[in-house]
């Protein structure tokens, strides 16, 4: 799945900039890639780029229309269809992460044969992966794994690939969820595939690069989750990580909605990862241990980071508030 | 997916009982619901059960024509087409392990509508799982692992479950594969659900029961499969077995088709599966190991056993040589 950049982000009648946290993601990681945004009144959210019409976005190189919001239960809403169907007529393709297929509108799916115009639906996964085959592939990989979902995966994966290209460093970000693939615009809902195919998938994600270049693939769930492990587990074998970056958050310590299911201790959790991932890349290592210090106060966050860096001997950052780029220079 | 037995199990036009391996599966496993089977000139291949037309199954108390064949590919072959829709217009259901969808052939499809009979795709998953949960169920269940895919986990689960039923203990076979369902009538094609939900499908597939009542779970690939340990990651969490089965095979040293991946030490395999299980079942155990000795002599496999034994102090057993009767009297 490739969608054609730049964009004219959608934000529909959103209220609060939570539920335009796609819109704000895209603006904050690919600004190069926004053309502007498109809001119905009375929408007052709003990114910091441009109100633009579909023809005054298409004049500033826009693409495609990519829905920004994320409304309870992810179902497009009834008013935003005129407006999607005005865009897709006047030249745009439309990308979105909501559960709702764009194609199962008949007024968009119309609008969209009519015109040639693609809708792409970044939740869903039509496309058939083969069999992972564990065959070791060239170039240098980095996984993001966690101890939980939500917990800092994409954004710590997004900060490292940053990372390393401002340090002239070959990387390439490599999205396998809704929220990342409209972001790189590119990529596979890993989460989407059917079971048998998910280190397939997460192979074809991560092709045969140059010796030197590091695809930084965003982690999806984790080892330790009782609903998601299988995912987690498939692409871990696919990616075959040489480096893994483990995710976590200070002062979580239960699975999100999943009382009585403990955050695993890190070293556990480092040393799981380790022994899977050996299976299909023996040099695997440990680089670096992303936390999400938010419910920290500054000197508490210091020390925090400090021990665990004591503790377990490499590099252990707040890709927020200390950013990645100790970890890119350790690579 | 339920499928209404007793079967009619239809041989084509087979040339081999290796390929007919589905149909000897049924016999030997549910001869008590098999009530005949249906060749097409010029089969010699034979069941050892009465040949019958629809009809005459129908009267001897059939529900449902079972493809019993598998060629290469696993497409429905054309001179099959018109039987099975003569089987449908008698008042048969029809079940498949094919990849080839019954209702993708238009004469088979028409005949079900006209007929309203049901077409039952085996490996093909369509209904909807949940997320799951991790919630602790009632009642014990089995999981058959193993150290590599096709190593005897759907046998050894197939045994178990009769060897409980022979003690006068309540158990269900629950199966997890395209065989596995035809042979017990129900189930989920694990790895054909959607990665999100394996572990959900997993739940789903054995419900809560009474206290002493055993659920034994075919298992799916293996956690050091390249390709598949997705699937059996989230099936072990999915399935919070209080008892484990390790399947092996004497002198299997590669993972089959994967040359370079080792057969897994049984000790690491033992230990990474009671570590990952226990995320969902603290009190998961390995209750035996099944092992493949068909390669061995029998003096070997005596002693290759009882080593085995000695070493791990479970009951090892071969379902095929030695039945799975101690490791049922061990539960």
């Amino acid at each position: 799945m490739i969608i054609p950049q730049k964009y004219l982000v959608f934000l529909g009648d959103v209220e609060t900039d939570l539920n335009a946290k796609t819109g704000f993601g895209l603006v904050y990681w690919r600004p190069e890639s926004c053309a502007g945004q498109l809001r119905l009144p009375p929408c007052k959210v709003t990114l910091g780029i441009p109100d633009m019409t579909p023809a005054q976005a298409i004049a500033a190189g826009a693409q495609t229309l990519v829905i920004g919001v994320a409304p309870v239960g992810g179902v497009i809403q009834p008013g935003w269809i005129g407006p999607i169907v005005a865009a897709v007529e006047a030249g745009l393709n439309v990308a979105s992460g909501m559960h709702t297929r764009l194609g199962s509108v008949p007024e968009i799916a119309d609008a969209a044969r009519r015109t040639g115009r693609s809708l792409f639906d970044v939740r869903h996964s039509d496309r058939k992966f083969p069999v992972g085959t564990g065959r070791k592939r060239s170039g240098k990989r980095l996984l993001t794994v966690g101890t939980d979902c939500a917990i800092g995966k994409k954004y710590t994966a997004l900060s490292i690939a940053r990372a390393l290209q401002e340090r002239g460093r070959e990387a390439t970000f490599r999205a396998t969820g809704q929220t990342g693939i409209l972001i790189s615009g590119a990529g596979v809902a890993i989460d989407a595939v059917i079971a048998d195919f998910i280190a397939g998938a997460a192979e074809w994600l991560s092709p045969d690069n140059d010796a030197g270049h590091w695809d930084v693939i965003e982690g999806q769930g984790s080892l330790f989750h009782p609903g998601y492990a299988g995912v987690s587990m498939g692409l871990l074998h696919g990616s075959q990580p040489d480096a893994i970056v483990v995710c976590t958050e200070a002062g979580r310590v239960e699975i999100d909605s999943y009382p009585g299911f403990n955050i695993p201790d890190l070293r556990r959790c480092i040393d799981l990862h380790l022994e899977i991932g050996s299976r299909t890349n023996p040099n695997i290592r440990c680089a670096g241990i992303s936390v999400n210090t938010a419910k920290l106060a500054t000197a508490q966050r210091e020390k925090y980071l400090s021990d665990l860096e004591t503790k377990f001997a490499v590099p252990c950052f707040d890709p927020v508030a200390t950013g990645a780029g100790r970890l890119a220079e350790s690579l």
